[in-house]
């Protein structure tokens, strides 16, 4: 049933022993979303414990509370369970999978989102899931502190590229104000985020560099990841993520293609446009499907039979 | 004089043909406070111009008034000259610095501010100039509109990183928030500004990563641009800017080193360093100077002399 923040509020203030979910390989906008509502409903006096199944990365430790142990959470039967930022329940991941048929209450702005759970606040045109646990906060009428702003300025900027993507309004930016001014360290939060690359990152990002490649004079740019590049680096796909940005930022190209190498002889292809190629109609025609700006397909051959085939299939689309 | 904000918006209001100066090399700071500002005087019923030495790039074209000519402006003897953004006369480029005796007003944020203008309105704790324009426009009593907003969220943005750097405050955030409330497209700005790069930066970068070292066990990373490589790429110096970032944004890198080639035997030294080493102290010992996280030197010698003079050089740091 979808329910409003105030209906939220009271479902909340009446539980106890409430267990929150963020979903599997955890960003910092499921983290910033539990970790924000388990301090405020702490402050309401309220037994919380948070779960997610890949665990809490260290590189958000800044958002836990001193001391933090997932493992020396209390236990206790939950009397609610609350998941957030979770569109679907197969997000949940194997360790807490167990509650898909038992969730609460959900928070999120996925437009995906599958109304799993028994009560469902959702609001596609936010930003990111902060945004709707910063009103839960105030529904509750707790007064937030330095790192309940903490997270919730985190949720915001990591699910924007810093105030950067087309789903950023006014309200995302007034909120990120508000929550500056109970002191949040912007600078120190968005340097560890968005500014830190691993050192097998910068190896890996030179490989590819190496095999990048231009068609339709420019306006098509393809890179390449192949196993062995992430096996001699030893780059993590977490590490991985946002290279399929190389292409797309050169100006003038029109279709970003990036070959993931998956195993031999099979390519997984991601398509990016950038205005008016449907990437969606050209990796359909390979067997794959995806939206007009961003589409996806896996081609099986060698990887010079891949590229000749999707340079192939962009023919008509110059 | 230092003056205030409604002091400005008084000689502003009595004022008319009015010449507005940005600066040489000009940025989305200095040309989205002096756009703004015009519009905003054009309002009042003001005769306005404004002038660039190094003129208005087209990348830009999106805060210029649809069939802006820079050649085609009002031409009048100016009643008042007002300099935006302009910390020193000697940025005011050979064009305009025939009128560096005679600027009646100056609005600016940098500290360094010489105070050549004869009244001067400057807070250096806004992150951007337009946090100031934005006052001033407040106080002469004009309605913002959406083309105004577009320049001073430009401004905002270009000088922060896209409000990613220390200087951005609570209020550089409500000030971004309130003007995407007019319609500002702030989704293709931050793209445009961002997230393009020039094939010949693409190039560029592609060698800048060839050379890639690292020393003291990966806490100081040393990158080399060469004559050779800008000649190669055809990449000019606007688009080599930030590419100091490469070594500077690796995880566990104290001391990031950008050696950029200036002729045979002459090398320009860029030192940044992260938390605790002090590059000033560093580059004062090779006969430069600069401050404790950024300064910089002139080495002259072989790549292979250079790199091992500032290596040594480095050797008590760690």
């Amino acid at each position: 049933m979808i329910i409003d923040v105030s209906k939220a509020c009271d479902l909340l203030k009446k539980g106890d022993d409430i267990l929150i979910l963020s979903h599997q390989k955890p960003d910092g906008d499921t983290l910033g979303s539990g970790f924000s509502l388990k301090y405020a409903l702490e402050k309401l006096g309220k037994r919380t414990r948070i779960e997610c199944s890949d665990g809490f990365p260290s590189r958000y430790g800044f958002m836990y509370q001193d001391g933090f142990d997932p493992d020396k959470q209390e236990q206790f039967t939950p009397g609610m369970i609350v998941a957030v930022d979770i569109a679907d329940t197969q997000l949940l991941g194997k360790k807490t999978e167990k509650y898909k048929d038992r969730v609460d209450l959900c928070i999120d702005h996925h437009p995906s989102n599958t109304h799993y759970a028994k009560n469902l606040v959702l609001d596609s045109q936010a930003a990111a899931t902060v945004q709707l646990i910063s009103k839960v906060i105030d529904g509750l009428g707790v007064k937030i502190d330095l790192l309940m702003a903490t997270c919730i300025y985190t949720g915001l900027a990591t699910d924007t590229g810093c105030f950067r993507y087309s789903n950023v309004t006014a309200e995302t930016m007034y909120l990120a104000a508000r929550m500056m001014e109970y002191g949040v360290d912007a600078y120190g939060i968005n340097k560890l985020m968005f500014e830190t690359k691993s050192v097998a990152r910068m190896e890996v990002e030179k490989l590819i560099m190496e095999t990048l490649e231009y068609y339709y004079d420019k306006r098509c740019a393809v890179i390449v990841i192949s196993d062995e590049m992430v096996k001699t680096t030893g780059v993590s796909e977490e590490e991985l993520e946002g290279v399929s940005a190389i292409p797309r930022q050169i100006e003038g190209v029109e279709v970003a293609v990036t070959l993931r190498q998956k195993g031999a002889r099979t390519y997984r292809v991601s398509m990016r446009t950038s205005e008016y190629v449907d990437a969606s109609r050209i990796c359909v025609r390979l067997g794959g499907g995806g939206h007009a700006r961003a589409a996806g397909c896996t081609v099986e051959g060698t990887l010079v039979q891949v590229k000749k085939k999707i340079i192939e299939q962009l023919k008509d689309a110059f």
